[in-house]
């Protein structure tokens, strides 16, 4: 379908085919008020040593999600070409303009950049992203790790995540890539509204296909940093770029990974009201169906007793609002289930 | 000199002398676009049981700071008059419009309260409310008990506050206060910057006053909301108000609370430059003069090393920055030394 | 056209082939900045006893246009279900943004849902909404009132309406739900711009529909809601839904209906200027063409006489500019002629 | 007080001794980001005839108050100076900005004009029209008109209205000349919250002073401009500037005046809640204490019942609330008792 | 393609095949929270004189490009038909929003006009400008000159410019039309990003056209304005629409139009970095590959050496960065290379 | 008077009393939604040799004025101690948060730095600003030079600066300082309304102060800015803090200095319209009384004849309005008269 698209105007300052450790700007023509003739400059870097299998390394698919922009920031500044066999290519914030703004979607045109894939050449300048990721960089790649965390609004516990796929091969080697990111939880999700996914799109291109959530509240911490950049090097390591004693073994691993599974659509709590929300679980807790997990404070009077938000199945707590207010629709909690 | 000062546009609808429980508002006069004849409604709760000490308990001076606004709209929602000797007066969000945007300062005039004591009856909105707390509710108290925590930018370990005052007797009535709080940390400081401050208006007067500082990221936890309403009956209990058995002792103290000290300007660490911040240490990490504790890399290009943040001081992290973006002039960490 | 489309995002937590009164939530996933994973929730009310044909009712298609807001509340609220034979879906605030935001189009999108029709599932939010009801809830539907006024800026005379259609059978049952509406004016029209509209949708898959202009101004008053009640009962009277006796009769109709004509582009009047406005006609006056029915005062310096607005052809006010200030392209009112 | 301040920065390029008809502007300094030596103008017009006494009309005072902008900016470009004995000095817009946008508060600086007298002449743009007018203009005259209605958030019966003044002699010149206004109601009213008001000032400086509300909503109607135009003939022709065949006598005058009366506090129904609001009864009807006059129907689901806001006193509906929508602490409705 | 969409909603109340000068508007309905049943009004002057040939003249396809808006307002202003053979037809606004707002995009739908040809009858406002253009008015021209200059972030040398094209007859007509204008420069180019533009899609349906780049830094002075009046007589004579003696002739010519090209893309230099930025050359200088061109202060602490930007190739400085501040992406400066 | 304020909350980073070059910043306490804790931080060095005269250099007092930006950053970035005598203060950006936005007055709090002197310590973010450089830096200097241009929306002759003063020591002083700042043109002049001005709060503390207008329309130009690098070294070299082969002689002075006069209000042409401006002289063009300077096409149809703005005294284009629009109450020009 993407062949009969006009080319894309973003050009790369790079050359992604030679050897050594390079880093640039995907140039976005992008001509507005404020600069008739600018461009949004997009970070690249890529690592190259030799014949071998190619990473795409993305952060910033959502701008306030910093484990993974910290981590592959670090990456990039540090990891000398020669540690590796084949070619890395990070794009460490790959939408630029959330990143720099700290919000999850673009300030520039409001593109939520996840739910605009595979993107348009002619279209917002977060879909020229998409597109350009889509139809130049993706075809590149062996593997794709893309960093998610709950961003200013969730908080979630540390994961990594694929998806269940009509492909068993594909699934399993994506299986295979989140146990070698080793993060303290996994999960295996079948995706309810799939369209306009980064996952969807690079996997439908049958790429090896890694997620995660590693923590969130618009903030990092050194333990979900930690985490991050282990779990990076042990993706790097399974997929045969980086050297072992380079990866997964330079950092102690979390002993065990829990698997998570989400049953159905009860995993998710939504608040039908607004108000100051008193959360009475959180991270790791568990829960039967029926227990109040969160009690809401209506707007107004003081004296009034707050209505009750109770648990719609068992599981423990994988997610948690975060902003001290809620409003109608938004999500008070995700419960899973740990797989025995 | 307020005396002279022309009456405060500010009406309560409650009778504050009266026996029970109440609940109403203060209605502050703002004529505006949206509504002509409009007011500001900040909600008021009053429960008095007869002759006895009057505590004022306060939360959401900033808007954005959870843990009070928690505790005293759970306390005016389920205290029974009977429980207490004297009298409650209780402002769960005395900057109503700033808790009802989720803001630390006010959307109507840019007001941040805890910067405008003592006020003004002819200012701005937030100098009105400031006003009518210094003229008509603190000459009725005897002691006050003042929420907040870090706020969305800012994140503390959880901690019960008192200043050192020329007025010893006062400043010992004040520490009596914050050791009944019982919260984990307890601080005695020097305030260098007091202008303003509802604690410097109310102690003042002769209040005996207590401020806290209970976690922050903009949201609450169940542990940090525990720690809330566990110092609140505290409190109360210690200031005669509460029965013993209605306070400290429903629910369990923590065990030893850690008291600190800010021995000089040294313990604020503040950034220059702006990036993307790595933080190296988390709250109560214990750091020495020198050590790296934070690394910020700058926007732009990708592949470059980011610049080091030294602690300037010996000490444990007391508050740390939140955002995953940090501006020139932010305060990366504030140290405290505990005392033996 | 519209088989081809993927699946509708929106959920309906409502079983809409349930006996008895329901009241729940379309719910519209809308991640953003502020939520995550948050959703849009519409209001929907369905009321249903046995067998019987179905009326969608809707209020909200522009979210400042308070009649039929206010009737359909009501009705939700207060009817029972022994009194109906049949069903009748309500969406009391089908652009439910809108309608919080007191505005015609949507705060989230910019969105006039009354031009998206029929929608798009992988749209805009408001895009999204409009697909929802055609695919969703027109298809249950044997006939359709949706309730407009001239929200902020224009006011009407209390009118309902109905299209001339190239499907003669189906005009005729529209006008005659018109009749049984019993609105002070009614207006047979042809719509210059349909493109969009909710009302085309409909008409194209065989409903009869009914839509109405009941007042403006941006507010309600006791007689323009009494007409959208009394219409709204008279409506589902007639389409064999309500009882007669709990219909038309509960109310006193207006003694006699006034039909409207608008036989050509002249009714409209538009401002070419920006200014003062001088209404010198108002609701209802017969015009003349030529009569100046309005001045306007340039801005800028005093003492210059107004420029004059003239009549360009005969009839009556039907329609008029409701701001003090005018802008060009302004439509300054609408003139229709009696038919006799 | 004002002896003492510094020169205005205002200047005038009209000369108010001179006979005839000017029509020039106030020039205001005002330097910004966008203009960085602007100035804000305001139209003022100045119609003198030899000796008499001088009138000084105002309108704009709230800048979405359109009876009088309209029959001033009339007056200003018709009125020929042989009609009169002695001055008119007209401000139609007297707080320029406001008008120009549409609000009742200033666009460049938030003030509200009627707020702000006796103003400052190194304040605000707003603080320095009001300081102009006090200093500059209010000593030139004997009598002053100054026109309100509504606005775009209430809607008033038309009246005219004084103050009950200390100054017996003054109040009774008031009085004479809301009589000679000839509105189809009159109010004689004690202020409750005069701070700041151009009535306060002008009446603490001896003249005779007429506030209007002539409707609202944020448009103006045939009916209240011809109040409007018809009371402002009868004022100038009351104070012996309009010989009275060109005053009062040119437009049939209404039959009678009805006074009211605003006994106390108990007049004003405030909103706590916020939601869709149905009201139940209109301006001019009476109401008996307890009476239900309006509802309000919270946001979220359907199917609730509403709140029902019920009236403190017996009365008629003086003035109520424009919008669909109410929020916490909006004026629903005001009520009055007609004077026997 | 374009025979297959909707009818455009834009009317035109002009008749543009009568003789004689008329001045009208297209009116494009626009419905929105201000104006319910509102309309962009774009002002077009008409201008025609028997059988001849038909020429577009248009400006402020950007709002901020100010020397064609001028030329074309005063040639709207003051041709009497009797000059001319033929019709000529005048959009001097075609963006008439962002000429109104002062913005290169359209304010109401962040349109860049000259991005979104040939447009759509069911788009954004300013996608249906560029379809009523392409379908009612493109058809009607033989020649189209379209006014620009670098708007309020750019400044360039004043020229006149075509296209290299397929079609070397009309790329020769196309390059008569720009000599015929003469400018002090000329420049023949080959567009890199031609999606969207007036040109490309007047020159695939074989129209003569010309652009121009005059000046820039969001103003207009004497001489730019000379220039385009004269360029536009030059430009009308030499299509054989104004006769000789009062084209060209009637302002002095410049001696000799200077012809450039622009090889390649090292003629852009682009800023990678942000901050007060030192330019060094200005418009018309000689530079050299590697000259220092420009120096970039970073923000933040003073005392620290800036950033210096090397040309990337010969030539002169054909156009400029203007705003003091630079961002990442902005375009600091152009180089063409005078042809000998 | 100043003596009785509170301290200034603002710390300074460096030891203005140390020999050598140091770099640092002024830290202003601003708390605010995201920065609970934060500080605007404004660029400061000091360079000092040994004892000797004091030079405070001040630029970006309006944010938006470039060639005193770069100037003082060049000279901080350059200067060796050993080449002066005596100290030099700097600080390149004044109102920082105004030269961070681009913008005249500050984006924090709108203040207009150069109308707030001599500022408040408890006053806004720009007060304090001002409060610390009148109490903390001027009783340091014995000259002061502040750099001005027209900024964004004004365009100047390049002109030094001094008042006409009732010291005449002092006045002869500035006047000689401004000499030796060697600019094209110089201005002696009385300020109309310097309240607020730094100029006179330095002048009130006889301090010798030059000030500047070196072009402006939002840019600098390699002219402009060798115009004040030049006069930056011989105002330095005229302190005697600069050796004067340093000064002065390193760069060629201009020929001869033009001094000008502005004898009356009548230099001033300020607009009463709006509209589209086309100025038919510019910067350096004699004119005379009752010459068209400019028109305005007001907004609108086109085809209607512009209006024409008179030049209302004899003089030369010292200063020239920038947009293309230009809105009531604008400067269109100022008019100076040589001093022969």
């Amino acid at each position: 379908m993407t062949d009969s698209l006009p080319p894309s105007p973003i050009s790369c300052d790079l050359d992604l085919a030679r050897d050594g450790a390079q880093h640039g700007f995907l140039r976005l023509p992008w001509s507005r008020d404020d600069s008739a003739w600018g461009a949004v400059m997009i970070p690249i870097s890529v690592i190259r040593n030799g014949a071998g299998p190619t990473a795409l390394l993305t952060a910033g698919n959502h701008g306030d999600e910093y484990e993974g922009l910290i981590a592959l920031h670090d990456l990039a500044a540090t990891l000398d070409p020669a540690q590796i066999t084949g070619r890395i290519i990070i794009l460490p914030a790959m939408n630029a303009p959330a990143f720099r703004a700290g919000t999850r979607t673009s300030p520039i045109d409001g593109g939520n950049l996840n739910r605009l894939f595979p993107g348009r050449p002619d279209g917002t300048p977060t879909q020229k992203i998409a597109d350009y990721v889509t139809r130049h960089l993706l075809p590149l790649a062996d593997c794709v790790l893309d960093f998610h965390s709950g961003g200013r609004t969730l908080d979630f516990l540390p994961l990594a995540a694929c998806h269940i796929l009509p492909d068993k091969a594909l699934e399993a080697r994506c299986r295979e890539a989140v146990a070698a990111f080793g993060a303290p939880y996994a999960l295996q999700m079948i995706e309810m509204d799939a369209v306009g996914m980064f996952d969807t799109t690079a996997e439908a291109m049958g790429k090896t296909f890694v997620t995660t959530e590693l923590g969130g509240a618009g903030t990092a911490t050194p333990r979900s940093i930690a985490i991050a950049k282990r779990g990076l090097r042990g993706f790097l390591a399974q997929a045969g770029i980086l050297a072992g004693d380079e990866g997964a073994t330079t950092q102690a691993a979390w002993p065990e990974t829990i698997w998570l599974d989400m049953p159905d659509g009860d995993c998710f709590l939504v608040s039908e009201e607004e108000g100051l929300i008193e959360p009475l679980v959180t991270l790791g807790d568990p829960v039967m169906r029926g227990d109040v997990v969160a009690r809401i404070y209506p707007f107004g009077r003081s004296g009034r007793m707050p209505l009750s938000c109770h648990a719609r199945r068992d599981g423990i707590v994988m997610a948690r609002h975060v902003p001290g207010l809620v409003k109608p629709g938004d999500c008070i909690a995700v419960f899973a289930v740990p797989v025995s």
